[in-house]
């Protein structure tokens, strides 16, 4: 029997991932430092004033993004609400995927409750966008706007979206990037992809939760969903979250300082993690495309087997990881995602996303991995 | 002549107040210890749910309100927006004052752009909300829904809200109450109350920006302004803002512990400015009714004297006030809180709002004072 580990082991990297040091230090200073506020003309603004400034500077050089209009949120959510709040103005038909995360499909919904077209494309069994269905869809609806997730939250498969940004352009549509779970873990330039919108967060790179940021080539096209003063030029009213900034910005230059090694660990990790897994479990599946996948996303399924058991066995061990998406886990539903590939619902509720960071280490991936393999093995032969 | 500041002055607590040192660490330790996601039903999860309980909590006995129904946002203009959203779903008509904060103001005009009928309700030349009128809109307006502010953010006048949430009950009428300004500087409890929903920001008492929350008294009255995942019940999707929440507690909390002492020692400081100014320069006029007003505020009228070059000549010397709400100092226009109040424009651009906080001390506000009458003392001859 493995040894179990006698330090708590995180592989939910997908859901959160732990603040840096520096990120907190950053943090604390900006409190200090920069508790003016950036919308007051006096001098006492300015630290606040010059730390935005920064932040959007650093968000650009970082996203090699092609303007440096950048409207900072409260969350990756918020962005994809102001996404699809802003494409809903200046389009006739909302296209997204059946695989987006809740707060794309959510205001999708709410769009359609209000009157405005919206059109799911599906994925194949690998959990890729159809781009056959999504090039028709466009042709029939002529003035269209496109809202598609970069990489999914939960398989880690990687959406062809330059194939999907070349098509936009084509059709004259407004494409919106959901890329929550894809800056910090892919190297691909967004420069050449040109989008109109981008969603980022800062929890999902080692910066703090409660700031996003919603990238704009034009940010005349954003319709704010919240109004008041005229702060980020009344695109999102209200003071700046001054703290959140400095922190989202930290992580974002610290990763980006060692992007190429931090995509190799992680992948390092992954691989690591599956071979054990599929070693000792040859009967474990891997959920999604296994050529077109983000370096740090495991989706496995364990066959017949109960994965939420699995999870409360290996929470009790000290092993955190997840079924689904953070944001739908109060749910009791199956993985729409999953579901949407083609998988039963019992193939759904058997599957299990491990999801590896920069601060996960080699040792304690070895160790999840035999503990996880050995209690997937206890449970079958419980539930055979 | 009186004696230059040697270090900087800010008197400007109503736009924003530098975060306690306890606040920082708090926030610094809930980012260490509370970095999983409240979402995840794992016990990575646990340190933060458990801080978005404790921090309910916290907000319930300080404001002493009946329930502990809280919804955390990013601000307090994301508060006043969701309220005024969540309003006009539950009534034919929202009644609100002409000096309400910007975010009360525009989100009424976004709801009147889509056919909602929107009552202002005038001011006297004090700057109280004009009763009379209101209860005459209450009575041509059967299913209507109320907010105001209870503190001015710019005057510091007091509105009489236990008369205005003893009309709405009469009448039936929804209330929200914008306590941005209040909390922390006044000891009206909000137990009798009871208002509909209640506004509040971290900001506005030692606490960082980028959080507030929305008090409401039945939660199922919330009208998500964001959709997407089921955190804060679906009420305001988004992973929480874990640290900006720690630190409002915190902030709360000490503030709350010492609530007295921080309000006659504000009162004093305030009293000591004007009273210095008053006899150094008696051409100057306090805004706003004397006799209900703020313990922090004091928003002065230089006769003939342009405000903005009152503000710049002060901001040289290293004294931080402003003109009127920190949310609306980019516009040059005159404030229209004094506007409504019957100034005219001219005595509009001629005022400045002096605030202070917990961290002001006698002798800078002494000196602070001393300083204001000598410059505008200096720009009295030179506009004369």
């Amino acid at each position: 029997m493995a040894d179990l580990p006698s330090q708590p082991i995180y592989v939910d990297h997908n859901a959160t991932t732990p603040p840096l040091p520096e990120v907190v230090r950053a943090m604390s200073e900006a409190l200090t430092v920069a508790y003016g506020n950036p919308s007051s003309g006096h001098r006492q603004g300015e630290p606040a004033r010059r730390l935005l400034r920064n932040a959007r500077e650093t968000l650009q050089r970082c996203l090699e993004t092609p303007e440096e209009h950048f409207v900072f949120t409260g969350s990756g959510t918020e962005a994809n609400n102001l996404a699809l709040h802003s494409l809903a103005r200046h389009s006739d038909c909302i296209i997204t995927s059946a695989i987006e995360h809740s707060s794309i499909l959510r205001s999708a919904e709410r769009l359609q409750a209000q009157g405005k077209k919206v059109a799911h494309i599906g994925v194949s069994a690998d959990g890729v966008v159809d781009l056959d269905a999504l090039r028709q869809t466009l042709m029939t609806n002529p003035r269209a706007a496109i809202s598609v997730q970069w990489i999914n939250n939960e398989t880690g498969v990687l959406q062809p979206i330059g194939e999907i940004a070349a098509l936009a352009r084509t059709h004259g549509a407004l494409v919106h990037i959901d890329a929550a779970q894809a800056i910090g873990k892919t190297n691909a330039s967004l420069k050449a992809l040109d989008p109109d919108f981008i969603s980022l967060t800062a929890h999902k790179f080692n910066g703090p939760t409660g700031v996003g940021a919603l990238y704009a080539r034009r940010p005349e096209l954003i319709h704010p969903l919240c109004v008041g003063g005229n702060q980020q030029d009344g695109r999102h009213a209200g003071t700046e979250n001054i703290a959140g900034i400095a922190g989202m910005q930290c992580a974002l230059e610290r990763r980006y300082a060692h992007l190429s090694e931090a995509i190799t660990h992680m992948g390092t990790l992954r691989d690591t993690f599956e071979s054990i897994m599929i070693e000792k479990c040859p009967w474990v599946h891997v959920n999604g495309s296994q050529e077109r996948r983000v370096c740090n996303t495991s989706n496995l399924r364990f066959q017949d087997i109960d994965g939420q058991a699995l999870i409360g066995r290996l929470d009790a061990l000290g092993i955190y990881c997840s079924q689904s998406s953070a944001c739908t886990a109060g749910r009791p539903e199956p993985s729409y995602v999953l579901c949407a590939m083609g998988l039963s619902e019992a193939q759904a509720y058997a599957s299990v996303r491990f999801s590896f960071g920069i601060t996960s280490t080699q040792q304690e991936i070895e160790l999840a991995a035999k503990t996880v393999a050995n209690e997937a093995e206890r449970l079958k032969r419980i539930f055979a």
